[in-house]
């Protein structure tokens, strides 16, 4: 059932789930060039005087812009590099926050970022170089805006779980148990659906369409094993962590 | 057979393939919003003092930033505001530049611009506002730059179909016959095909992929028919506009 502000499980369901798609999409996209380590080796040799790699700073001015344009007003949005960020053109969001305030206080972007580029990044693009830089950069951004949206939806599912039994929460809130809350959020049979519909998607999305009738036998863009993976050791885990910071904040 | 310098009818075909999945996507991607007239208004009332619309400006500030990593340097992108645009700060690219020197003079993104915002969103984005203006503008970012590179792709495909049979061209080139070349470019059959497997794909990407294994046969994220007639009425018509201006000045 929703709430007066519209937050209700289905909605934030089927939402985990389109946000399946776009994870996948973002994915394919950036299989279609190599690693291109250029790109995240702090000392650049690209760029005279640079500070960091050339990928931050591709998102540092992304995020620049969209933040003009208001994008993290939205509670589903988090910047990866927050600081010097310019203030939004745009009038406020008009749309109920149906998050507890604490939330804004919880951004795992380093996480995320850190799990992107040294471990996630080698399991799906193919070894080599390309000078494609900026095109590459933006394919990672969407990669990473795709996962960071996601794994912070964790605050609303947080928010619809507490609100759907906030006595199940309390007692471990107030004794700020960590485990405890993770026990409760924890449903490995729901776990198990998730990777098995995300790598259906990724063999579904990810296969060479052609005008053939005969059933699809070739390879995927990006392997579907990778995707279940991709979500039992960090897209679930991580969620699960932002959930838990979110409790424990709950009732502030 | 490819030439010295890597470009071959196969790789052409295969990138132009691949494009249709990049496009695809990225429409799924857009249809997740409404249309968000505000976004398009040239007297936008969102921000005091602006110039142009709320997209323009999304698109302007991202371009710059593109520019300063090096995307124009590549001869397969174009920038829908070329004025002004920041100097690459990343090396000249190395790997050779396969078109005619006067490909650099051929941009057609302002029609691009019109089709995408004055007519294409409204066969495939449904009616009303949001207030994610930084998301959608991206979303529409994203559309655009895929549908501006696999038109003006028009410009290897119409170099690689040169290099084949340089005979066949020479005298309407050196007659500037806009009509001779026209047709000596269209293969109706050709275009039939990839009508259909563009419609294919927006069917197996669109679909809501669930773990049943019953036939899906629940609505698409973006119509299959608008993506055929997008291609029937724009892409393929704009590709070939692009490869009769490119072949016009090949012999320059």
């Amino acid at each position: 059932m929703a709430g007066p502000d519209g937050l209700s499980l289905e909605s934030v369901r089927n939402s985990l789930i389109r946000q399946e798609d776009t994870i996948i999409f973002s994915l394919i996209e950036r299989s279609r060039y190599p690693i291109c380590p250029l790109l995240y080796d702090d000392k650049s040799s690209l760029i005279a005087d640079a500070s960091g790699s050339l990928l931050e700073s591709i998102v540092k001015g992304t995020e620049a812009t969209q933040a003009k344009f208001g994008r993290y007003q939205s509670p589903e949005e988090h910047p990866f590099f927050p600081e010097n960020l310019p203030e939004s053109l745009v009038p406020p969001r008009s749309s109920p926050n149906v998050l507890h305030p604490a939330a804004a206080s919880i951004n795992i972007n380093k996480m995320i970022w850190d799990m992107y580029t040294n471990q996630l990044l080698q399991l799906f693009a193919s070894e080599g170089d390309a000078e494609d830089y900026a095109c590459i950069g933006v394919c990672d951004l969407q990669c990473l805006q795709a996962l960071s949206r996601r794994i912070h939806y964790g605050k609303f599912v947080a928010e619809v779980k507490f609100r759907d039994a906030p006595e199940d929460y309390t007692q471990a809130i107030r004794a700020q148990d960590r485990d405890a809350l993770m026990k409760l959020l924890t449903f490995e049979n729901v776990e198990e659906m998730v990777k098995k519909r995300v790598a259906k998607k990724a063999k579904t999305f990810g296969q060479e369409v052609t005008l053939s009738e005969d059933e699809y036998n070739g390879k995927y863009k990006v392997d579907p094993a990778i995707v279940s993976r991709l979500y039992e050791e960090w897209v679930m885990p991580l969620t699960k962590h932002v959930q838990v910071e979110y409790l424990l904040r709950r009732l502030d």
